[in-house]
């Protein structure tokens, strides 16, 4: 065992608030006790406002994002419905691969890993869809593999502009409570969210949100599903059951989770993420490095996939900076390996947690021989951080009884 | 609040040890660094010995019994494939259920709910299948509506007998590392279990293990799968990760809870829980009331379904305790609901925490005024656990330095 | 290790409640933190409330009872000064002992051990007493050796009458926050008690309180202090802080278990303690045995020390309930060693839990050969609590979703 | 609730390792249960070898190092004993002021603070005194206000070369366990220490060692004592047990905390603290700022008290850290108010931990206006600690399976 406490940024799992630690920490519980509703219905509730969602319903599952997926596709539609997907990173490509195997239809516009989804290509794929082959849309809001986040909004617009009566179907697992999504302004039908991102818990959950539209499509559905089936989950979950044992454990953690997202408020939390994110891309710039993501439109606010030049590997930063200095960093995965290193930045976090990362990325990079300067990066960071901590908490302070 | 634990002694969850509350108790981890195989490959192989399974694979899931249920039926199997199996409680039925909503034909005998697996059926059906359109035998080793256990062994000799090649399945959810299980012995191809029974873990895994022959049948499998796809894990799984996040919180506590399981012997873990279980029968016979299983051969060493006399309800018994006396029992579920009520006596327990329930089931059945003479059962359980004590124990008592 | 939980039922500490042992799992804070005293100024008042007492102070040590005892008698009193003082136990023995090692001059009165605070004696010293010599009049009013407990409302009668000025203190280590306690209207100038009882909380912490008047005898006190002066206190506790480091965690634990006493409320605590003692009082009865404790006013509702019979050796009892059943009870001390168990019930405790300390009380009798008839003691107090429960519960679970 | 950890870098109590807040995360435990000296006897044995302590005792309280002040004192010394001491800081202020109160004759001889232990006058003063007045020699090893460390070894050779057999007693509660201490090696007679600091504990434990002289001493010792009683201890210690209910929890943490320390090995225990100290200091060198500490060979390694200039407040720099970055710092104390703030490296860290506490400060000193050069100290010791990492590990990173 390692003197000192791992530093933990990477994409999900996030680092865990100690309130949620100890909302797990209970004994074990009757899932069937007549007190559990008191648990269950407000959360499903709360989960709503999380989502943005109105009316439609919120599924908890266990499992993960990948079951989140399986969840969304197998109870809306059937074996050679024709999907329209986009692929610009490794989760957007696996969810494409999830839909073959479960015998849909999928066009798979590849884009170039750092940019985000074509809405102009679904644009034009949804018009020239007279006959509306076309069941689903897929939307991958944040690509975790490129640091790469999309607008949702222009797919709804571009699927209204069509009159085409898809389902819209969003990989939030990233983003969901730590990047705004607006399930219902936006028209979203199926949004896929997970308990080790925003929701800052450990792995666990699948939390699967459906509009109304959504569970209508389940009644015509034809793939096989049980354990990820809606009606099972519809018709127990109203009364405040599961069909099967749920994991009460997460499902008190994320009552907890929501409670602290809420305490904090959404938006501030979005705002967070967005300041946090902010000083990382300083630290960025004053290393002369570049994001994987291309353009600013596209810079996500929980993850930076940052390039590292020609003649160096991303892996190498990785391996040093756990071997030597006990930071766990994200590699790059599968078009982008060795091409870049991932910094997470998302869920229970503050600035100087975070400068941990920055200052940890720049002693890896440098023990590797890249040329950086000592300190840049984390004097970039810190300083952003300093000149935009709230004003208002000096006079608080200087308010304080010492 | 209620002042005081509650008495949780339902047939899973169970009471978690300390020693895997810790284990779980841990900041989130990189389940992409390089030391976490330390972790995991360890486990597979040890997980193995708790299956006593040689050679195949242990795979772990996100999840619930359904899910491996899900995993073992998507994996090995096709549409339209023929299983045989039987029904004769709550769960017994729900595995038949998922398997029709994979679109099996499944040839389901129907069983008096208080038996257990209809080993001559089987063996007739068996027989009968000159063409082995069976392609897979279904047993429910401990079904926990009923608290029966049936016996595996004979199932997999109808099979040899009949020189049937079908795969022998069997859910192990209640039983598994509380009940003995020899799978390689017994020749079953797929067992089921979860973390929230003899592991002792809340829920959320399904573990599933996969003998050689299991997964040579993947390669023809054609249930659409993917989430619970074993390919994926045994691609990664080879090299101690897995193809999405794991739920590591759970698997360091798998860990804890394999270790703890080894740490006293399985065949001290099988013995503790049929002592346990015959202190319970002897409160019931000291009741006058018996149980749902109809013959000893059937007694279940992880539940016990006590049948309640004409006139009375147990679904009753189990609000008073519930309410009254803050005691987690369990409800009789389907055909026997309010027929019997459930106590657990599975996982982390001695007699001390086992004679709770005893005694405030007595309580709550004198409470809706059944005729049960005050502090018989809890007596007669009290008196068999004095006098099955490990003898040796007094003396190192004596010995003790007080 | 052995399987299942130590049923622990000792006299202090006690079980741990779950929302005590959540409040201190906590990371380490800075005592000279600006919002430290946010959680020290309110509790200092909510002590009060709990000592029920008017003006005054409390003061928090880290320490243990015999801490308070010293802290209660160096603050107050000066070498040489005469104390009055009672033994009928092995905690007011010591408390004598320790008066003496500070140079007090100790008139201590013996008492059967299993009678209480020697009233009568103590008015007749007091009117006695005409120059005043007496400085303090000692009461423990729980001794928890025994399990008996004294009147103090007497005492301060006695002193009345007597129109004696002495400093009326009072070891309430295993009584406050269990039994009622209420200080200003007793007129108790100093009280002691510990986290490790009714506070349900590791042991670690002094709690003594302080009337103005002792507070006003710390002027001319001479005891020798430092660790324990209570000036040092009180200029640094007004605003929150201590004059040494304060031990935080226990602290934050003593917030969250003042809150969970004032959410039962205090009057709650006190009669489920005289209900639970009840039921253990049935036991004994049922037993055919006697508490140690002479009489009926002199029953304690937080430990019962109950009497073995002539050529039985009550440590046997303690022995063999921990080497064969896991049972934590208590033995007797000095005086009464070999001649009592003692069965602690106080804290977080419910029928249930209780009820593993009776049955395995009645297991370790029966298993040294004492003459108890099976299920006799769990099946009276058993009983006691099923017709003691509150009526109302019964139809709040019948109202209840199942 | 702020989100985000707290940032926790005062001079104790220190980062909780998990292990440890694991060790105390218990059910509450008999302390006169016949198993409980398996974790007593050992760890008092273990303790000794962390005080680098043959023959002698050691002793755990519930209390503080101040308690732990008061255990040596009032155990050893007479009320009239002269004892010989200095005073250089707020804490070996505070020792002298106890020995007063205790009625000691306090030769104390007054230093400046950044300084360290007078050797030389201890030396005259030892040598002047024929008649041995002087029963006791003070040496506070760590002055945790001005993060000077003094060297023990010279005041045993000071009290050798002049034949002289007062007692030698050592305040270590800011180094032992963290910097290097040889009790037996120094001669030293007693040694005071606490649980939060180098034992990595919440506070509540005062652990003193004695040596055989120490022990010798107590039998003519007239200071009054009862709760810190040596005698006591030793009575019931021999056998596992304690005079009084200990603090269990914080044992078990206490036990972890030893083996936590075997594990990484004491030397390399105090390399680590070394290093992580000559990081700040490097950053301190980069800021253009001095230490309190005068001299190189009284730099801490515990503790670092860092000068402001003129015009600016250090308590300024601590309120800004707290309030706007959620960092704790430590105050300047009493003559050192204002003039300098402290970084506390003590304890469970590493080099990315502690880094958040060098930038946090520089972003608190440039918030108040100081004139610190962006990333100028962060970034010094980054290199530092890039440069000094053990070089090994790369290779090990390499051979990771990625």
């Amino acid at each position: 065992m390692r003197p000192g406490n791992n530093g933990l940024f990477i994409p999900g799992p996030t680092n865990l608030p100690h309130p949620l630690r100890f909302a797990m920490d209970l004994p074990l519980e009757d899932q069937r006790a007549p007190d559990f509703p008191n648990l269950t219905l407000g959360l499903f509730e709360d989960l709503k406002r999380i989502f943005k969602l109105d009316g439609g319903r919120v599924f908890i599952y266990p499992g993960s994002g990948t079951g989140g997926w399986e969840a969304a596709i197998t109870n809306t539609l059937s074996p050679g419905d024709t999907v329209l997907a986009s692929v610009f990173g490794q989760f957007s490509l696996l969810w494409v691969d999830l839909c073959q195997r479960h015998h849909l239809n999928v066009e798979a516009i590849d884009v170039d890993w750092g940019e985000g989804v074509p809405v102009e290509q679904y644009a034009e794929r949804l018009a020239a869809d007279k006959e509306h082959k076309i069941k689903a849309v897929l939307v991958c809001q944040n690509e975790t593999a490129t640091g790469v986040t999309s607008d949702v909004a222009p797919v709804r617009k571009a699927l209204d502009d069509a009159g085409h009566p898809a389902l819209l179907m969003v990989d939030g697992v990233s983003s969901i409570a730590s990047i705004d999504f607006r399930m219902s302004e936006w028209g979203v039908d199926l949004a896929v969210s997970g308990s080790q991102k925003g929701f800052m818990l450990p792995t666990g959950l699948a939390i699967v949100a459906a509009s109304e539209k959504a569970l209508e499509a389940t009644k015509t559905a034809k793939c096989p599903r049980c354990f990820f089936d809606f009606d099972d989950m519809i018709r127990t979950n109203k009364d405040g059951f599961f069909p099967y044992t749920p994991a009460t454990t997460l499902l008190r953690g994320l009552r907890a989770s929501v409670d602290l997202l809420f305490a904090e408020g959404l938006d501030n939390v979005f705002a967070r993420h967005h300041r946090l994110a902010e000083g990382v891309r300083k630290a960025i710039d004053a290393w002369g490095l570049t994001l994987c993501a291309k353009e600013p439109k596209w810079y996500s606010d929980t993850v930076s996939a940052i390039c590292v030049p020609e003649g160096f590997d991303g892996n190498e930063v990785v391996k040093v900076a756990y071997a030597r200095f006990n930071l766990s960093l994200g590699v790059g995965l599968n078009k982008v390996a060795g091409r870049v290193f991932r910094i997470g930045h998302l869920g229970w976090l503050n600035e100087l947690m975070l400068l941990q990362a920055i200052v940890g990325a720049e002693m890896a990079m440098r023990d590797i021989g890249m040329p950086i300067d000592i300190g840049s990066g984390v004097g970039a960071a810190s300083e952003y951080y300093r000149l935009t901590a709230a004003p208002v908490a000096i006079e608080a302070a200087t308010a304080l009884r010492m």
